[in-house]
């Protein structure tokens, strides 16, 4: 007999949700409960989707005893706070991205993670789980390509008009193409060389700052393009470019060259090129699963919503946390093995840092070291002073 | 009866000259003297091009009277001071890029161009003359894509290693991808927008220092990757990635992203899509020409040396310059109009100015502001204000 995988409560109603459900559900998870901002939100989706509790107060949601998992899929700037409230109840924590909105959030919840070593701590980087990207992996380690000199990464797509004001739209709340796509880049770079930043550069610009349904006093101050540059440890550079003014589909490609040769990524396909050879090869291809797709629900909304990559990532990203449930007997239990590849907290804090860095650069006009927060900083530092030296008076 | 063309004379012996020259005839100029820094490639290649007189004196070329228009093609530094020789002689210059090294050169080529008006003084930015350039330009004026906001330029190519260090392999003397290619794209925004960069900023790298010829002590310290980014006078920005690692055929893609759609021109065709729009579409389809190129003596060795938008952009520079003289009666007469869109040295004083602070930028690891040179800086400046000095005191 199949092993009743852990019941599931959702953090949070935005659009993806829609998505993240039925996959949840077609994976054999049960999403038990979901959190919504106002009555109406939570209930309304709560019908839509099937699940059986709802509820406006968060704690609800997390001292439901049949809720194992919380999948938080809420405004960046609630993320932290109700991860930590989860962990400390006990419960698993899959995080949606982006994360933060700031470095310190991202601390706190390292933080809180390394209390709980048995639980399930993940950002949803997806990316990692696209079986291209893992293939790429694979052909680095066969030094394909030789030293990694140079990662250019471009992104162009079509940021579609909000309906509303939120998150997505002010910067300081964690919205932007930066925070939202860059993020996952970010994250891919590190995963992908074994290197980190040290220093950073960025260019950001809000060139849509009103549309029809957002003008008047509110502005949108949320970047929608992006130029950064990032060093790293070795040597080595990556130049990353995120156009969401590009009509027409999305488009990515992530191409990596060594001293033998590149490997270059165009949405789920994976090319490559050896310095000796005259033509560009198809190593991974991997077009959309339109019957795969079907199983886990995935519908037009979802497809519109959320890049194909990025998706076929998340389905893998989904398959694996359920392995990680199925390989221990107990419920609640998982075997880290199958989650191995997956973002932990430390790599999120690691991303924040960089995005944080990003963005100062853009105001300093200046490169940016990366300087990764190790200590929350004190919230009273001159009283904290005085204590210390009277302490040390004592002695 | 037509024009007798003015006599032209060639300053310099790199490969490319060898596919200037036949062009250079082809349109019904006369090529009768070459200079070279020794008397063996001077003699080598007059030979070879079947040019009457060589020498490895400047002054014989600049003075022979039958020597109406120089073109120069030698090495950046020694552009500047041949370039003041030939117009002070009463010579028409065409200056091949780059220019430079430095601000301080370009400045000086601007003032003796503005001593001599009646003088031809022009730099070969060849691109200003590609027939889909001008398409583009012709779109922007018919309010395809409304206000520009973002220019993305991205150029692909494999450096193919040099045989022996050159200038080209020094950062100093005007090598690396940033002055050889990059001087044209930056020219080219500017061409296109209209606008000038106000500030910018660069991260240039050099990843191969040693090849299998350049070897020991020498390193070549020119960069072969270049990221630049340039704040345009009107608040629109451009962003330009220049990769010499990636094998293959060269790929140049220059995208103008407006308020109401883009322009795309990838080698030398124009693609655009506007925002209501569902799909890109051709809108200039200018495909390599053999029979023309043949006509003009283009051999496989010149496409191996200059890539393809480059040289269609280079003939019908040098079509233009034929028109300039053939619209007046005088041997030594132009008329203006046929080169009206060419760069002047004014155009490349401003650019070089551009390509000095990003090289700044990229010690500095900050944002440089361009400030285009109006004086030449004193030579003795400790001198000259104890002379000012002196001379305040006597009144």
């Amino acid at each position: 007999m199949r092993k009743m995988l852990p019941g599931i409560g959702v953090i949070g109603t935005p659009a993806s949700v829609r998505s993240y459900v039925p996959l949840l559900k077609s994976c054999g998870f049960q999403v038990v409960a979901l959190w919504g901002r106002t009555k109406e939100e939570a209930t309304g989706l709560s019908v839509e989707l099937d699940i059986p509790f709802c509820a406006v107060k968060v704690d609800e949601i997390l001292l439901n005893r049949n809720v194992d998992v919380v999948v938080i899929s809420c405004p960046p700037h609630l993320q932290s706070a109700i991860t930590i409230k989860a962990l400390g109840i006990g419960k698993h924590v899959l995080c949606g991205t982006p994360a933060g909105p700031s470095q310190l959030d991202a601390l706190k919840m390292v933080n809180a993670a390394s209390y709980y070593p048995k639980l399930m701590s993940l950002v949803v980087f997806g990316l990692r789980f696209l079986p291209t990207i893992s293939k790429l992996k694979q052909y680095i380690d066969k030094d394909y390509i030789g030293d990694i000199s140079i990662c250019e990464i471009r992104i162009h797509y079509e940021k579609k008009p909000k309906e509303h004001f939120d998150w997505m739209c002010d910067e300081t709340m964690g919205g932007g193409v930066l925070n939202t796509i860059g993020s996952n880049i970010i994250d891919l770079v590190t995963h992908l060389t074994g290197q980190k930043a040290v220093r950073v550069h960025g260019m950001l610009k809000t060139y849509t700052k009103q549309t029809d349904k957002i003008k008047g006093i509110r502005e949108i101050t949320s970047d929608d393009f992006c130029s950064a540059q990032l060093e790293l440890e070795n040597g080595s550079c990556a130049t990353l470019t995120i156009n969401s003014h590009i009509h027409g589909p999305f488009n990515q490609e992530i191409m990596l060259v060594g001293s033998k040769g590149r490997l270059t990524i165009r949405g789920a396909d994976l090319y490559g090129q050896k310095n000796d050879s005259l033509k560009e090869e198809l190593l991974h291809f991997d077009p959309v699963n339109f019957k795969e797709e079907q199983r886990y629900g995935v519908s037009d909304k979802t497809r519109a919503e959320i890049p194909t990559p990025y998706l076929k990532g998340i389905i893998r990203l989904i398959e694996s946390v359920k392995d990680a449930f199925e390989k221990e007997e107990e419920r609640q239990s998982y075997c880290q093995d199958p989650v191995k590849v997956a973002a932990n907290f430390e790599d999120s804090l690691y991303v924040q840092t960089v995005v944080d860095a990003i963005r100062k650069s853009n105001k300093s006009k200046e490169w940016i070291k990366i300087d990764i927060l190790k200590e929350e900083p004190d919230p009273n530092p001159f009283l904290s002073t005085t204590i210390r030296k009277s302490t040390l008076t004592l002695h």
